[in-house]
C-alpha cells in the first residue's frame, strides 16, 4: 500500500509521526492532508533517507538543482555541491545531469544524499535517443517508460513528468504566440517529439503507466509545467493556464490511484501576478502542493537571478507555495559553481524563512527573536550562530575588527544599541 | 522662492520640465505633486547636479550609503565607492562618515558626485561634541543648528533630521518595552541627549529653525525615524507609529513653510506587514514620499541582508514606497567594501525595477521585453547589455564556454529555446 492509500484508511504511520514531530503539526492533520492530496512526503519506498513533507501548513521547503552538462562534467564537483547544499539546509536535491555517465552520477547521488533526490527522466530518455537513434524525436514511448521505471527502481524520491503538455496546449501556444515559446528543457523535448511524430504526449496519453510505476515505489510525481513562462511578457497566458488545468486533472487522477503528486509552477512572473498565480493553482488543483521555480520578478537580473527569485519566492511562499526551487546567480548563463550553489541555497532559505514568519509557521519567529536578543546583548558568537552562513559573517567581522569588541565596525563607538542602553539606565 | 512656493503658484520650472521628460509624466502633474507634498526634487539650490525627483508615479529611486567610521578611514576607498555606485545606477548617495576629516570628505563628495548627496547632520554635531566637550550630551542646540546650516551652505541636497523623536515617543518606548530599543544612530544620540538633559528634542522644539535653513537652500528634509524597529518583534508598535504621526505633522508644517520633505521608514518588518506599513504612512502623511531602509523581512540574514532587503524593498515599492535605501551584505557587521556596495546597489536596483513593473511605471516593462527578445534570439551581447552588471555576466559566460556558441553551458546542445524553434519551424 502507498502512503495515500494508508492515509485514506486513516492509518497513522511512523513516518507521518516522524514528520509531524519535526513540523509541529498533529499526525492526524498530516494524514488527512496526504489522503486529500494537499501534502506529500518525498521518499521512495526503497530509499533510506529521512522523509521530507511538502504541503499545507508545513515549513516551506527548498530544492537545489545540481548535475552535469556536456560542457561541464565533474563527478567530484557535483558531490561537493551535494555536501554543501545539505550543509546549508536544502530540503531536497534534483540531479539534472545531461553530460557524462548520467546513470552512475544518479546512483552515486542516491547513495550519498541524506535528503530526497528528484530527477527529470525525460532528460535521460532524450540523451539515449540522441545517442542511439541520432535524434530525440525517434525516442519511443517505451524508451521513456523504461527510464522512469529505472529511476523508480533505483530509489528516486520524486520525478518531474511534463504530463500536462498536450497537443491542445501546443495549439494554444501557437495561436496565441509568445515572446519565448518554451523554456522548459523537458517541455521542449516533448514539444519537438509531438510535433515531429504528430502524436500526443506519451506521458499524458499513457498517464496510467506513469501512475503504475509511481505507485510501485511510492515515488512522488512532480507534475511539470513544460509551458511555464520564460519571461514576464508570457506570464499567466492561455498556454500556461491551459496546462495548469490539465495538471489539476492529473493531480486528481494520481490521488485516486493512490499516488502522491505536486504541481510545478513558474518561472518568470511580474511581482503583482505572483500571488494570483499561487491562488489560481491552489483553487484549480484543489490545494495540491505547489513547487515553484523562482518565480523571477524581472527578466533582467542576469548574474543576480537568485535575488530576483528570492523576491518572487518569498511572495509566492507567503501566498501559499509550499516548495521553492532555488535559482543561482549562474541561471541563464552557465552551470552553477560551488559558490553559486551557496548563494542560491541561502537566497532561497531567506525567502522561505521570511514567508514562514509571514504565514505563521510554528517556530519560524523564534529564530529571529533569538537573533534580536543576541544583537541587543552584542553577543557576536550568538549572532553568528543564528545566521545562515556563519563562516561568512565571521570572515566579514574579522576583516575590519572594531576597536571596541562589543560593537561592530560600522558604527564603532557610536553604537546605537549601546548608546541607548546607557541612556535608559541613567533614568 | 523655493520649489514648493513656485509650484503652489503653478509656475512650471525648467527643472520640473527636465524631470518630467526623464520620468515620462507631464510637468503639470509633477508641479501639482510638489505643491501638494507628494513629490520632492532632491537638489540644493547651490549644488550643480541633475535634479532627481522622488514621489508619486515616478520611477522608484535608490540611495546608497557610504562613509567612514573610526575603525575604517580611507578617502580614496570612499571615492571609489562613489564612482562605483554612480556607475551602477544609484540615484542618490548619503555620506554617513563618522571617522577622520568628515567635513573634508563631505566637501569632496559634494564636488565629485553627479547625483544628489544626503547627510545626517546630527552625526557631525555629536562627533564635535564628543571631541570638544567629551560627551554627546553636552552638545547645545546651537551646535546642532550650526552644523545643519553648514551642510546647507555647502550644498547638501537632503538631510535626515530625526525631528519626530519626542519625549512622548520615548515614554511610549519605555512603557511598551522593546527587544531592541533604538537602532537608529541619530535617534540614539538624541535619546541620550534628551534623557540626560531632561529636555525636548531641539529638532522638534525648534523645528522652525530647521525649516528656515532648509528653505534658504531649498534642501529637502528627510524626516528620520529614530524609533524604527530594529527587529521583527518591534515592528509596527506604538513607539514607531507615534513617531510616524508626529512625522506626518512635521511634513505638513514643512509644506506650509514652502519646504520639501519626505518620510523615512523601517527597518525590520515581517513580510506580511510591509504593505501595511506603506499604506499607513501614505494615509497618515497625506501621500508624502516614503523613503525606506530595507525593509528587512527577517533578522537572521546577516551576511546576506541585501537579499532580505531586496524582498522587503520590492514589496514596499510595489505598495507605494518611493525611495529605497540600499542594504549591503555587510549590514550589521562592518562598513561595506567595494564589493558589498556593488551587491547592495544591484539588489536594490532589482527590487526597484521589479516594483516599477508591478506599479506600471512607464518604460519599466520595455527593458524586460528587450531582454526576452535577446534571449529568444540567443543574442548574448544583447543580453549582457540589458543586465545590471554586464561585466559579471560576461565573466560567468567566459568561465565555462559552451561548445555551441549560440547556447549557454547550462543546457548546451539541449537548449529549450533552440529545440522548440526547430520544432515549430517544422510545421
Amino acid at each position: 500500500m502507498t502512503r495515500v492509500e494508508r492515509a485514506k484508511k486513516g492509518e497513522i504511520t511512523d513516518e507521518v509521526k516522524q514528520v509531524a514531530l519535526k513540523e509541529g503539526l498533529s499526525a492526524e492533520e498530516i494524514t488527512r492532508d496526504i489522503a486529500e492530496g494537499r501534502t506529500v512526503i518525498l521518499r521512495n519506498n526503497t530509499h533510506e533517507i529521512e522523509p521530507v513533507a511538502v504541503g499545507r501548513g508545513l515549513k516551506t521547503k527548498i530544492n537545489a538543482n545540481i548535475g552535469t552538462s556536456k560542457d561541464r562534467i565533474s563527478l567530484d564537483e557535483e558531490l561537493k555541491k551535494l555536501d554543501l547544499l545539505v550543509e546549508l539546509g536544502a530540503d531536497a536535491v534534483m540531479d539534472l545531469s545531461t553530460g557524462g555517465p548520467v546513470r552512475d552520477i544518479r546512483k552515486l547521488m542516491l547513495r550519498k544524499s541524506p535528503i530526497p533526490v528528484g530527477t527529470v527522466p525525460i532528460y535521460e530518455a532524450a540523451l539515449k535517443a540522441a545517442e542511439e537513434y541520432g535524434s530525440i524525436v525517434r525516442m519511443t514511448a517505451d524508451d521513456l517508460f523504461d527510464v522512469i521505471e529505472e529511476h523508480g527502481r533505483e530509489g528516486v524520491d520524486f520525478i518531474t513528468v511534463h504530463a500536462g503538455l498536450t497537443l491542445k496546449a501546443i495549439e494554444h501556444l501557437k495561436e496565441q504566440g509568445r515572446v519565448l515559446d518554451v523554456v522548459s528543457r523537458g517541455g521542449a523535448f516533448l514539444v519537438e517529439w509531438m510535433i515531429y511524430n504528430e502524436r500526443e504526449n506519451p506521458l499524458y496519453e499513457q498517464y496510467d503507466r506513469v501512475l503504475e510505476i509511481a505507485h510501485r515505489y511510492d515515488m512522488t510525481l512532480s507534475l511539470g509545467d513544460g509551458l511555464r513562462p520564460g519571461c514576464l511578457a508570457d506570464a499567466t497566458d492561455r498556454a500556461q493556464i491551459q496546462e495548469l488545468v490539465t495538471l489539476g486533472e492529473l493531480h486528481q487522477r494520481a490521488l485516486e490511484a493512490g499516488v502522491q503528486s505536486m504541481i510545478e509552477g513558474p518561472g518568470h512572473v511580474p511581482l503583482n501576478q505572483v500571488e494570483l498565480n499561487i491562488r489560481i493553482q491552489k483553487e484549480i488543483c484543489r490545494g495540491a502542493p505547489f513547487y515553484v521555480l523562482g518565480p523571477l520578478v524581472t527578466d533582467v537580473a542576469m548574474g543576480y537571478d537568485h535575488i530576483a527569485a528570492a523576491i518572487g519566492g518569498a511572495i509566492a511562499a507567503a501566498s501559499g507555495a509550499d516548495f521553492l526551487c532555488y535559482v543561482t546567480p549562474a541561471e541563464h548563463i552557465r552551470l552553477p559553481s560551488l559558490d553559486d550553489v551557496r548563494e542560491g541555497v541561502i537566497a532561497s532559505k531567506i525567502a522561505a524563512h521570511a514567508a514562514d514568519i509571514a504565514k505563521g509557521i510554528k517556530g519560524a519567529w523564534q529564530r529571529d527573536l533569538e537573533m534580536a536578543r543576541y544583537r541587543k546583548a552584542r553577543d557576536w558568537e550568538g549572532q553568528i550562530r543564528m545566521s545562515f552562513d556563519p563562516e561568512k559573517v565571521r570572515r566579514y567581522r574579522e576583516s575590519v575588527p572594531p576597536a571596541e569588541t562589543d560593537v561592530c565596525s560600522m558604527c564603532g563607538e557610536f553604537c546605537a544599541i549601546k548608546t541607548v542602553e546607557r541612556a535608559l539606565k541613567k533614568k
